[in-house]
């Protein structure tokens, strides 16, 4: 069966192609877009692939405007897929209006409440559906895939490669929430998409998870030191502690001076690709 | 005298660090806005300075999102001033809503037409005020100071250095607009800012400007093929017509496959700084 997409643009980038596309999602029930970076390496034969996951408020044009990942990926032979953070145009109450939650901030996971559960399907899209499409419809090496995130992304690429060491080889975040269970940015969003049992809430957080099964492989983090969500909604400390505790092989750096923004994300961005390259590729 | 300046934003960016400022303008009788990028290099002594001039409907955030300058910046230790492309909120009947003229269309030059003389001189902002302003501010050394810029922005850079050899030692441009007496978007720009009477247009047109001097140095321009305004408004074939016949050192390269965006100026963006840094600061 080919899946339909509809390309929205195609432009040429550091000798690849840089792809807007649009599709139906069954996990989402709805169109959602995405953005495919083909490396030069591409034309030749199936490359690994990078799956990014944005942060609140970000859409499939975010990283791809200012991460500057392409020059990377074209070097290195990495497939970029860079998807939509939610379902658009839902119509539902409090979709909009609020940046934390809602449209534009799906929190990667498959809300169990009424209406979210309808649309906010983010985790199936993700880890199931979106993959399933990218390997019919680009020339991606399937085995060799990663995952790497910022901030709510940064969350749900720990998270999806944690429950899915299988399907994901590498993983890295920039000023990733580790512990959405215990800050107001996950409260609020899990409340609301998972209900008020908190049991269910731990399938998504990275903390619990990494004491549960690491990831076999060391996961790269940066955060800056400057950033004005540090404390109250990003606490590293905690994913570092549960680390320690499970066994887990980390790299956390701390930057001086580097906020939340893609300002930094770009200064970094080539440690990351260079990190999922070395693993997926052995470059 | 100290001139002021408002900081709206500095931000930690490849070891060095962005910022965007606000100050009255003379020159363009009103507030303007630029964008500053710092090098490492710069908290140690003065560092060579290069303007970037963005093209029709940018700001001066445009280029600092999009062109992923800042890494070589901070490697080649130049500092980096961009710009925006006219006066903002001037009120003018006719300043807003057509994106190849007004505000956002400045075209580098000083209007002589009214109600546009009277905030339109963005050539007199780039070549005097905002030059005095930076050195006066920020580490720059002056004498060693480069100009580029992209397709509307192109224009400004090539003439402007045509025009003030002395005052840039090195020029470069992304698809420029060469011969904007001869192509519909500098037609329309220059009769309503300079009137009809043509005379006045070619003190702005780089293909008239570099048969009366060349630039003292080697001019390069990069160009994509499937750039949508090629042949209708950029027509660099007019350009190295003039400076073959002018004895201008030109390199042009044709890029099959690239398009005007900024996905085309990030992929050959190191070229053009590793071009001013050789000769600003002998790298």
């Amino acid at each position: 069966m080919t899946v339909s997409i509809e390309t929205i643009s195609e432009q040429r980038s550091f000798g690849g192609t840089q792809g807007f596309y649009r599709h139906m999602s069954a996990a989402c029930g709805g169109p959602m877009r995405f953005a495919v970076y083909r490396p030069p390496q591409a034309s030749e034969g199936k490359c690994p692939v990078l799956y990014y996951l944005a942060g609140l408020t970000c859409t499939e044009e975010t990283a791809t405007i200012k991460a500057g990942a392409q020059r990377l990926a074209a070097e290195l032979g990495l497939i970029l897929v860079m998807p939509d953070t939610s379902p658009r145009d839902t119509g539902f109450d409090g979709a909009t209006g609020d940046w934390e939650f809602g449209e534009g901030a799906g929190f990667y996971l498959d809300a169990t409440e009424a209406p979210w559960s309808s649309r906010f399907r983010m985790y199936s899209y993700i880890v199931e559906e979106l993959p399933a499409l990218i390997a019919e419809r680009f020339p991606v090496d399937a085995q060799r895939t990663g995952i790497f995130g910022h901030s709510m992304g940064g969350h749900g690429a720990l998270a999806i490669a944690l429950k899915n060491p299988g399907r994901y080889r590498s993983v890295s975040a920039f000023s990733p929430i580790v512990a959405p269970t215990q800050v107001p940015w996950g409260q609020k969003a899990f409340a609301n998409y998972l209900g008020k049992d908190t049991t269910s809430w731990r399938d998504y957080d990275a903390c619990e998870l990494v004491r549960r099964n690491p990831f076999p492989g060391t996961i790269l983090i940066d955060q800056g030191e400057a950033d004005k969500f540090l404390e109250g909604q990003l606490r590293p400390e905690l994913f570092e502690r549960a680390c320690v505790e499970s066994g887990q092989q980390l790299t956390l750096r701390r930057h001086p001076g580097y906020d939340h923004s893609y300002y930094f994300i770009a200064t970094f961005i080539e440690d990351h690709l260079r990190h999922h390259a070395h693993v997926l590729a052995g470059r």
